[in-house]
């Protein structure tokens, strides 16, 4: 039995440094990494000066904002600033750390009855939900539908989330065009002087190239970055959902198991 | 006992004061924010007027008009004036006051029986028709079947209302394209003065930014707003179509309020 | 007695009236104001003339009718017309007539049995399906499963229509790009004379006008506009499904009117 | 007896006469009346030699080739010719000479029982194994899992042509694209003499003419063609796995024939 | 006796050969092809070095890596590059070699019953766990339940690697176009000299190239190609699922093989 103990204490000890969160190094190199590009390849033709528009660039980022808040509530939008950190961030549980966990605490059951989960201190909160309900006897097929409540109810917290970032990624091009329209019709009612219509032209393209910048180095990305997220969340939740409905069922661990690390891939089952 | 009363005097209160309809403050600094924005951004260039012609606008608003028309039925683009005031509003129901009496409600069924329900000052309508007929001994199932009737119905009604922003959102930058090429015939076929061949393009290019301004400012962030009310009153309806089942059902109040909070976030739920 | 059975006549006389096929007033409005609003902003430019190109129009109108061959039989092209009229006519069944008539078919099977349905006048044929089939002592289950393939193949059918009309709106404005760049080539190869190339250019143009013309005023809108049609059809056949289904069961007539008013708005629960 | 008999054999004679595979007339007309339109309307400006340009067309038709090979294996990619040719041929079953033949199947089940079906000649592969397994004496539910994995697997492999079409289509746009861009860099790089500017640039336009018309008359809507033809499909096997459901349960032929003219449009149904 | 073994050696045999991994030639062909073919149209008219341009390449697959990093964690990004290999090897399963199997496992179970498997040495992962947990005495709901979890987190996990290919196909045009907007802007600010234009534009034209080729040379191509291969191996599981699914209820080959080959099309059924 002692054996069974150190383990689980091990993984946990791992799990707890592993929960510590992760700066998602690939993010910050991605966005600072974007921006050195595009700054050293302008200053390969022309200083950055030429580059900077400030009334082109409150029309870009003010009008993404301006029709941002048309769509969302207003703590929504705040709290979009908080999701967009969220991006920078790896706080993922590792699948094979909480199917170790589970299969761990089926043991358990299978030795001790279900009465003596209620003491394991079970950190992750969606898993504690799950044992405490199956401690308190709750029949699976309850259980179940409300962690299948929760886990659809996060996704579509987190979705909520995306939609932000998405909505701002096809906006952000389309203020871009409309400055680049104020620009162009102002250049063309006062085409009298051919020398200026260059120089002009250039101030009013800038807008397109704020928009451009900001959905495909800015938004889009971290769309993208929080559905993969919530995507990972899911996946563990899945697994958590599948090995409470074994526990409360009082399978076998190696059923468990078997049906668990379905989850996972080939190679990390092995490695395990 | 009376303590419980009190509570959901108290809760009762705050329902109805927070259902008093509020003003969707970010929605309407959205919209005039954005138009703000685009007329300071002309300013800084040209006076406004340059950017002002009727017959263009009269194409852009008039064709989006007429294409919904034909679109759909006389009396539904006239009530999506009626729809798009519902995007300044914000009169969704909290979901933890919700849960709240629906908890208390399930409290006194257990303690009194379902018929002590109906005698309950019970606000919400779609909460009321569930209770009704939980009091009046339809089984479960049944009750289940119509409040996801009414959920499916409500978010169809709903849609066939975002659908002509959206659809508006579409077509008025493909009328402000139909704009410019009238204007750019136009001038193209008379092109014996070079110097007319700028203010004549200025003009052709106002309804493409008419359309984009209609379409990113105005119908895209309307639609998505009226999208995302839905997407809530939808969130609503479903812990209240849960919260019934379990009271008919006759569960005890703590696994309905288990149920329930998994719809709110973790934090929501440690707040309450 | 007497009462039932004057209601029920009275709202069979309006359903015979309000059955006559009624022109769809708005489409009508939006086609011919669409056009309307597109010459007169023309005429305020130059004369209308300008903007006929006959070998223009044919390759948009001609292009655009072959593709569609391609796309499809001959007969279902052929049928597109007669589906497209459609668009102009409102014929869908009111769905709170529908509703009464079951309530009213409900009550006489609790009183006089299912057989006394057999005489009466049912004149929506999916309705009188139902009915019939209830009647002859199909099971329930087998009626649902035969009023579902109903609904579905009903759907499916529907919409072969709109993709038909779909498909042109996406395929004429390319036409009319092709046009363009037919007449582009020919303008660039011979550009000897500058002060042909405004007329050459402005000819060229044309072909992109008619695709966006007849994509946004004509194609486009008509299949939103049967699509919509084809949502209301399967609301009123749903409600139907529901009807005969409780019909079949023997509910309670206010059960069954509990359940069919869910399809209706709050607005229009309470008119009636 | 006699009649029932005969009337059989009268429609498997018009069964057989109409699978004889009909030339898809309407593809056949859109696609040469496609490229005759296209051709005049070239014609009415310039000689046809001015739109041809082999390298040009080397680059579009071989690189959407090239890209495709790199999307799929190579004798799918071979085999996409023959798929394609599918969209000019018409070999579908007519839906009610099939409905027919399961009711003549199902009244001759329930004079003679299942295996007087053994020695029925039954064409349609679909149908002949749906009866076969009934004879065999398979449980209902077991023949309905079998059939759908048929209609489903049809339908993926289907789907698997439509998808190289469907890549076809918007791949040839952007090999034009690509086309263009070459042809534009190569004429700004030597931009020394103004009068060839227009001949390169018409050159260069090629390339995007060739692409948008591969794309609308040629891969687009064989890509359609072919998913409606897989549509048609599907509807067939479905009535099929309904009517074989219903011989394998017994069902009464009236029942059987309530159920699978629910597939077809009213009009369809009233003309038998 | 001794025939049917002989069979399975036999395949067992060609199995073994067929999986060795085999480079997917269409792929190889396609990617070389293409940019041959690219090559060779630019050789027509101009030198090759005309279009290369490091800093433009830079700012497109730099600004492309940079944006996908933002995206996906390191690793994920990293493992990419293992995918898009993938793309060019073909290691599927022959789904007629997998069926053979089956019905040879499922003959020997009729004949020596399920623990006879044990011994058997089964190749393909997936179908060796399902035959592992149909001999350990699983019931088939969970072995199915357990086999469904593999397939849909396969699914899934490939998913995450088309996605990668699928961001790329879309950010590198728009980093052609940011690429493309740097080059006009600084262009046109010092438009001084008219014969510089040509020049410079060509230079800025290039990075919406590069953009172009690397979309539907590369990365579209590649993403479509594995999304192929997953349904490949998506046929595959489902056919292993189902005669697992069949072995473990005791079903006779025949009709294993009955609802086996319906995964196939009618011309490999019958050639086999």
């Amino acid at each position: 039995m002692q054996t069974d103990i150190n383990l689980k204490d091990e993984f946990f000890e791992s799990y707890r440094k592993r929960r510590l969160i992760k700066l998602d190094i690939a993010t910050v190199i991605g966005i600072i990494g974007g921006f050195v590009l595009i700054i050293v390849s302008i200053l390969l033709g022309s200083s950055i000066s030429a580059f900077i528009n400030i009334p082109g660039l409150l029309i870009v980022v003010g009008g993404t904002i301006m029709s941002t808040l048309i769509m969302q509530k207003l703590n929504v939008v705040l709290g979009a600033v908080k999701v967009a950190i969220k991006a920078f961030f790896d706080k993922s549980d590792s699948p094979d750390i909480i199917i170790k966990q589970i299969i761990s605490l089926a043991e358990m059951t299978r030795k001790q009855g279900l009465l003596a989960l209620e003491n394991e201190n079970v950190e992750h909160p969606y898993l504690a939900k799950g044992i405490r309900m199956a401690v308190d006897g709750m029949e699976p097929e309850e259980i179940i539908r409300t962690l299948k409540i929760e886990i659809n109810s996060l996704v579509e917290r987190h979705e909520a989330g995306h939609k932000i970032f998405k909505f701002m990624g096809t906006t952000a091009p389309a203020m871009g065009m409309i400055g680049t329209l104020i620009g162009l019709v102002q250049m063309l009612r006062t085409m009298s002087d051919p020398s200026t219509i260059g120089p002009s032209m250039a101030v009013a393209l800038l807008t397109t190239f704020y928009g451009a910048v900001l959905a495909f180095l800015v938004f889009n990305p971290i769309a993208e970055n929080l559905a993969g997220k919530t995507d990972q969340e899911k996946i563990v939740m899945n697994i958590i959902l599948n090995g409470v409905d074994g526990i409360a069922r009082g399978l076998h661990q190696s059923l468990i198991k078997d049906s668990l690390t379905s989850f996972l891939s080939q190679k990390k089952r092995n490695l395990r």
